[in-house]
């Protein structure tokens, strides 16, 4: 009995994914009911050097996709960042979410030791696959997902920490 | 080869609880320099509905203790809600710290299966030890880190991702 590698990784993006595309949904209600402009939340950001909040979703899925592919030993698949709207935003989450499903558990499994190489050059970093999987990519995915989080409450959209959490 | 309940847990609160209190102390630089007040950080709220900055710090050491003790079948310690300044918010990490690096390994390893009550009344819930972990109470813990973290970035504090993720 223990928690695989599998376990603690795609299951976790996909509960987290999910209830931000559920939250995408409220958001896109929101601004229609007011008619806000959504141009007024995917520019938002909390702080001028901060990333404004299509930035933080398009890095949410990025962690989630990178993290299952480098402990799959695949190429990490590349998306362009070029989301323009909320309905762009949820397809790229629902992108991540494929492939996320697509990869599978097997090959993800025993990944504990696997060497896992981020970035290039001065910014290169390696990891063991847990430590990267616990220390690096889980503290990483769940700061976007807050992050995008925070910026629509900041803004008003009617959201709780039941929408964040989402249903597993 | 695997990840134990206990690698999952403890090691990853340490990691963030480390890395609050040092951005905690950059806070306090960063107000003394400055001349401002404690109490506006202290009360800060992204929101109005939201929690102000030191209930986020409270909440997100509650998670580190209260899911280090049950995983570990103890009492959870309760801690009263009384800080009011920066100073005592640092004692409160330095507490759970203390509390979760005082419980053994071994009484955590091999939780996955066991039984976890959280909460009375309409609001209780049930769990194995495993979900708790990776879907109840990551989600949450890494909830109200980023958001103490974000209401600093949005009043100014020069703190960046690094501080956040910390050091493991």
């Amino acid at each position: 009995m223990s928690i695989s590698m599998y376990q603690a990784s795609v299951p976790v993006f996909q509960q987290m994914l999910a209830s931000l595309d559920a939250i995408l949904v409220k958001t896109q209600c929101h601004l229609e009911a007011r008619k806000i402009d959504q141009q007024a939340i995917l520019q938002a950001r909390l702080f001028p050097d901060m990333f404004a909040f299509t930035r933080q979703v398009q890095i949410a899925c990025d962690f989630a996709k990178g993290c299952t592919a480098r402990l799959a030993g695949l190429e990490v698949p590349v998306f362009e960042d070029n989301e323009a709207s909320l309905e762009e935003l949820r397809a790229r989450i629902a992108k991540t979410l494929a492939f996320i499903a697509s990869v599978p558990a097997s090959s993800i499994e025993g990944s504990e030791e696997r060497d896992i190489h981020v970035g290039s050059g001065e910014r290169a970093r390696q990891f063991k696959g847990q430590q990267y999987l616990l220390h690096y990519v889980l503290p990483h995915f769940y700061f976007h997902n807050t992050t995008s989080y925070a910026i629509l409450r900041h803004n008003g959209v009617e959201i709780g920490k039941k929408d964040f959490i989402g249903n597993f």
